[in-house]
Formats: C-alpha cells, structure tokens, sequence
C-alpha cells in the first residue's frame, strides 16, 4: 500500500490537554484499542471547546456533529501511560472545522497516533449548519496551522 | 470542503454481522457517539476472523495489528438500534489487508456510516509482518470488492 | 470472607435480552472486564423499560436515576460470546425498583455473573422522584419475584 | 428501601489518584454514566498496584481477579470534571483484599460516589487463588482501614 508519511512531532501541535488512561483502555493484546484514540480525540476537542466557552454540553444553541474522523497508529500507547494530546485546526471552513489531533506517550517528541476529526456546527434543534460566530472564529485561528494557507471551506 | 461521495449501500457488502447497541453507546446529545462505530469495525472484522478460525485471541501466532482507520458518518444511529455491520475486503497485500465497513440502521439499505480498518498482520511475539497464510488469503478473495481489480499490496 | 450464596439459574428470570460481545469487552486478562458487565445490565434494563414504552429517552417527563448498583462474578465470559441477559424486579417502591440481572453464556443455564440497579424514578427537569405511574407499576409486576413477598418500599 | 448511610469524606481514604473524565463518559442524561464509575475504581485500584510493583500487566505470575464489586452513587459527575479517586483498603484475607474507593469532584470533601472491589489474587495459568506475597501484605497494610479491627478473611 502506499508509503506512510512519518509521525507528526509535537512543535506541530498548538494546544495541549493531558488524559489519564484506563485499565480497560488495554485490550486482549495489552494494548490501548484503536477505538480508544477517537475517545481522546473527542475529549480533547470538546474539552479545549469548553474551556474556551465555545461549547455548552447541556444548553447552548450549536453543537459540534462530527462527520469524519480517521486516525494513524505509529506506536503503542498502554494503560497506565499518561497521554500528552496536542490540538491544532488544519482547516476553518464556514460552518465546519477539521482539527488535528496527535497523541504523545509522556516525555515523547514523536506522535504515537495521529488523526483527524471534522465537526460540523449545526444549531442543536434543527440539526441544520450554521456559521461559526466570529469569537469562535477568532480562538479558532489561535490554533490553525494551515498546511497551503488555505481558510476557506 | 471537498464533496462527499454517497453513502454505500447493502450491495456493496459481501459479509454479515449483527450488533446490539447499549444505552452508554448513546452520548449527551443522544445518539451513538462518533467513537462507537469503530469499536462496532474492530467487532465485526474480529469476529468474522474468529467464525473463519483466522484468528485465536488468546494462542495463535499471528494477529492482526490496526494501523490505519477511518470513518464517515451519514446519518445517526442510536440506542436501542439493532445494527446491521457489512463487511468486505478493498485490498489484500502480502501482510495486510484493507477492510471497508458500512454501518446499517435495522432494515435500511443506506449506510447510515461507513469506514475502513487497515491490519498488518505480526507475528505475535515479534510484532513483525508475517506474509498472510494461503488459507487466510482464499477467505479473504470471498470477501474481496476491488474498485480497481488491483490485489497486491 | 463471607461464603457466598451460589449463582442463580435461568428460570430465576422472567424477561429475556440478548446482547452482543464486543472486541473491546475483552481487557488484557482475555476476558470480559468487569465494568463491562454494568453496561450490559444498564442496556438490559432501558432497552426493556423502551419496549414497554416506559421510557422515551430524549422526551417524556420521567426518567430512571441509578442509585445503587452490585455485581458478583461467577465465571468468565468473553468475545465473541452472545450473552443472554436475565431480567426480573426484586422490589417495587414508591418511586424506586429494584431490578435484579443475571448474565448467561449462550445455553448455560447457570449464571456466569448476577447484579442489581435500584432506579429511582425522577421527573426529568427537577430530578426530584416521581411516584411511578400505574400502567409502569403493572409492567413492573409482570416481572416481579421476591424472595418475601414485600413488595413495599 | 433501607435507609442509606451518608455519602464518606476525603479524610476516610489513605491512597489518592487522579483520573480525567472523557466526551463519551456522559451518557443521554448529560452526566456521568453509572458504568463509568466502575472504570475509574478499576484504574484506581490497578493503577496503584503497578504503581507499588505489584502487578506487572503482562508478565507476574498473580493476577487479580474481580469477584464482587458494588456502588452507591450520591450526586452526578460529568465531563470534563477531573475526579480524584480515593482508596482504602477494607479487609485483607489470605489471598483476597476488599478495596474501598471514593470518588471525589475536584474540590469536594464529600464523595459523590463511592463503592467497593473485592480481588481474589490468583496464579495467572491456573487461575486458582494463591496467597498474597508478604511484600504485597505490607503495601496493603499502609492502606488498610478496618471498621472492626478484623483483618482475617
């Protein structure tokens, strides 16, 4: 299959959150499951969201939809590593936003998984798109590294 | 962003797994969470490995290592959904192999999400890639739908 | 320590639920993790609580609060298991059930692992408990079995 | 149903972690799903053992098994809550322990939930109990907390 690109380092990454990992994170291979990166993929997002009073779990009229998501897997992560996930917008479109996430095993430069996560912000009763406001926008750019420049949907 | 191609359909699967949902599956917005599908992927190609005795979770030499997955999500799926999981094969190559997967709502024939889960496969011990074994290899062409016709790596 | 009572068998039960295993389910003991067994009775109990129109997870005024839950561990159960999910109510209250389940290995009939989830019933908005309506009570009694004819609170 | 004992306090346990809540912790109802607790005693517990060298996840010739665990939930935790895991231990048999564990909102005295682990240490092959190393007694004892003065199983 086609050639990897290599890991993403940490100096790539803008904002960092620190997640505790779990006994059952490991699976029957003593392992962390691949499914269990999206779960720190999702806590970092909606967390650094929340910090930034960007989001409002339980009222609020936007919610983040997700409508892709994908992830690399370069080493092993394991219970009861301390994982160090870095945040970064790769691209800030009208109503949506593809975050980069990399995952870093305690002291290590190097991205033991990186992945993507694309959030669609729809008004939270009709489901239905709807532009980011302009101070979402602004902490947004805060943490975009856009790989040609590009901003626009 | 770019246009999303269409969602899969039943026809595009070639093998077959039910999966109940649990109430936890569902999030604080009240639908299957985004990190769910992929554990729904992990059940479904490790399941069909076990029924064709490919894999022996806990003896076996070889198991399969995800290094690449990814998922587009459609429409919600959600507690208590009975979920309907098609799987095929999109490439075999010397140690690994590329799965698709659709997600499918009870009776609809639309992928309501669809994904893909790479897995080198490793000797246990060793985790290096062992060349997969020929009887592996005449299960897998069974599930095999290439969009190209190209089977090697 | 306390010698333990043995576990209970199939016709200890009146309701029936049958749940899939997943990869996941599995820690790095190869078997069922613990917390696990929790997510399966808390599907157990919502999903017959829906089919008996008890319960409308995203609208309807009252919902189930959990206040207390017990599991004992008889034997493992592991992926790819299907497990066949016992359910009947110990006690009725005011506002509050006692439910007791017990996990069954496909066509064991003696229980690989038995617990208890005492629900309290509050109204959604207050949180505060709710007497349980009639036609709940009724449903509650199809499944009632004490063990001393008390069904008081 | 019986009247329930309060909630206990920071000062009734002896060994503390801390362990970060996740998106997916939260369930339909917008607060920690009951499950969720299990897992966090579950890390506590294995985490402290690794911890004290006494347990080696994937080699050591004693594992712990779950025989019986419970919980009694007072007041919600939700993400992104970080919770501090308090832990005791209640009684220490021949070859089990009875772990308490608390846990705790950031700054609260008073647990929020709270909820008990009995582990049987057992030979990893055999599976059949096998008596706590006097090395292992030790750290246990560090955290015992008997009610009764009782240590014996």
């Amino acid at each position: 299959m086609a050639a990897r690109s290599a890991p993403s380092r940490a100096s790539d990454y803008k904002a960092w959150r620190a997640i505790t990992t779990r006994w059952l994170d490991n699976d029957a291979y003593g392992h962390m499951n691949n499914v269990v990166h999206y779960s720190l993929f999702d806590s970092a997002v909606n967390g650094w969201l929340i910090e930034k009073s960007m989001l409002d779990i339980n009222g609020g009229g936007q919610i983040g939809l997700v409508v892709e998501t994908g992830c690399r897997y370069f080493s092993e992560l394991a219970f009861p590593d301390l994982i160090r996930v870095g945040l970064r917008a790769d691209r800030i479109g009208t109503s949506s936003v593809r975050y980069r996430i990399g995952l870093f095993r305690s002291d290590s430069e190097i991205a033991a998984a990186e992945g993507y996560f694309v959030h669609v912000y729809v008004d939270r009763k009709t489901r239905r798109p709807k532009p980011i406001p302009e101070s979402f926008r602004c902490a947004l750019k805060e943490i975009l590294v856009s790989d040609n420049g590009d901003v626009a949907e």
